[in-house]
């Protein structure tokens, strides 16, 4: 049994009266990364979010399989809006787990926790963490693992995880993406939301996230936070020991002066961040090693100039430097596979 | 107000029917290191511990001005026994706030709760970290501060951190010892169970345990784990970079071969542990340095043997090298003030 939060795919997308695709999204990351999990959408008048998903209603969605319907839309605050609540008492009369990443819990509004438990489906919180998390062991597992870590939060760890995962298993190799965010646990139907661990536990969450697989297969791990944060440093290096990384991808924005809403903590250099992480990361893995760079060069519009910054970051890193989005990962699965 | 647990002295303290000094540790903690908050021991028949302390009914120390009834023991497994409840009953209705350090919850001992309630007392459960902490906000605080850290955890940082406070306090100088842990708590009076905090706000709360204060007043700060401890990494380096230390002291043990309880991590080189931490408490505070090493030399029996190590550790690091309890911490207050 696993004790991360498992989740039943296939979901019904609930977006609402969502007018704003910004608080879409979660749908949006969903529907692009896993779309075979999302087999339609649940909208009401005055929604003009379109996933591109047929619209189904609850007795539809599940005629077609669906087991669980995730709330897609997060309004400013995380906060659930009232008006949701008859549809999700209708959903879960119809059988449905209900999955949200919302701030307000799902268990605390006693209506839902009661409809539930008659209904026999699960209120899935994934802010809330599985409890009986165990110490780390810091034992090393079978299997390879790739953590993707970052000079900054909020700067492509998790898209690059799961461009890597998914070029991993276009070459036919063995992976999976493991998930450490909310809309990365949706995306995986798994994982674990690490930065609402106790701290004690957060290597031993972090363990639970990769477990022991064959020797071929690769685990995808999604970063949280940064080294050179000063509020999530220690989520992150919790995760990097945890995951036993045999191989690190560093995620960066040159854009990014300074860390973000932390104008007096300044970017970090590149090669630091990267000998920071090396060193941290071989107290529970010593054969670590750094294999490229993700690069949000979007703000650099010329393409000359860009390519000249990804070729000069190379030169400096001795490492494949590419934007996910725009080179795609290939170079760096050639890196992965050059050894 | 504070967001740290905040406790009411003077203690009696709790010591039931113990017949086991190890099992009284915490209440030897208090009397070493807090004697001026602790007024009384209360004692069953069958006890065999005796603090020194005048044996005083519950109504006897609230005439002396007792506040709280703190839990001085702690059996296998630190679960209350059930045979002690019916007396914390009658310390409630006496009026005295109860303090435990135990893993069982005096909140969820619903006798214990509702008795608490109605006479209006407190039930302070020290593991279970208040509410409402913030994020990390990186920002510099007046005030200096010092930090024990250490090459594995129960390696004397605790320990380290009162007896520095105590003989800057000898010396004239104003500080105050800044409790992370639960015993540490009890003896100051207030503090952060660190290793109990959300991941997320482990640095926050390590801004919360050492405020702002004057320029020249010290807080000296309970260190927690290792940065080379495979679970506790991460919780030692949000306490870090959440206490902005501008003076580190590293607590080590040459016995320690390897971190306890982990064969398969060998103990710290010390230049290397020091680096380490002073490459990540520079990220909160650039002019960090280390000003000591404190060695547990207990199993150095030869004194000649013992001096020769200190003074080999002293010419390698640069620093005083002292076992706090043989040696005092004179050298490292020296050390200190010597900038």
């Amino acid at each position: 049994m696993s004790l991360n939060i498992t989740l039943s795919p296939p979901y019904l997308i609930y977006l609402g009266n969502t007018q704003d695709k910004a608080i879409a999204k979660t749908a949006y990351g969903l529907v692009e990364w896993a779309p075979e999990k999302c087999i339609g959408q649940f909208r009401t008048s005055g929604c003009t979010v379109d996933l591109g998903l047929p619209d189904l209603t609850f007795d539809q969605s599940i005629a077609m399989g669906a087991k669980s319907l995730v709330l897609g839309c997060a309004p400013a605050g995380g906060r659930l809006d009232p008006s949701w609540i008859a549809q999700l008492l209708q959903a879960i009369e119809a059988g449905l787990d209900i999955v949200s990443g919302l701030h307000t819990r799902l268990r605390d509004i006693p209506v839902l926790l009661s409809a539930a438990e008659q209904n026999n489906v699960r209120l899935i919180d994934i802010r809330i963490p599985p409890k009986d998390i165990p110490i780390a062991k810091g034992v090393k597992r079978s299997g390879k693992r790739l953590l993707t870590v970052g000079t900054d939060c909020a700067i492509g760890k998790k898209y690059a995880a799961l461009a890597i995962t998914k070029a991993l298993q276009q070459r036919g190799v063995l992976c999976d993406f493991r998930a450490t965010g909310q809309t990365g646990i949706m995306i995986a139907g798994e994982g674990m939301p690490i930065d609402a661990v106790i701290s004690d536990f957060v290597a031993g969450a972090a363990e639970l996230v990769s477990p022991a697989s064959p020797d071929d297969h690769w685990d995808v791990i999604e970063g949280q936070g940064s080294l050179f944060h000063p509020a999530y440093a220690g989520v992150s290096l919790g995760l990097l020991n945890g995951s036993q990384p045999d191989a690190l991808v560093l995620c960066h924005d040159p854009t990014r002066n300074h860390i973000i809403s932390y104008k007096d903590f300044p970017a970090p250099d590149i090669l630091d961040c990267m000998n920071r992480n090396l060193a941290a990361a071989s107290l529970t893995n010593p054969s670590v090693r750094f294999v490229g760079v993700c690069v949000n060069t979007s703000a650099i519009e010329d393409e000359d100039q860009r390519r000249k910054y990804l070729d000069q970051l190379q030169d400096m890193s001795g490492l494949p430097c590419v934007d996910p989005l725009k080179d795609g990962v290939e170079a760096i699965l050639d890196e992965l596979e050059n050894q």
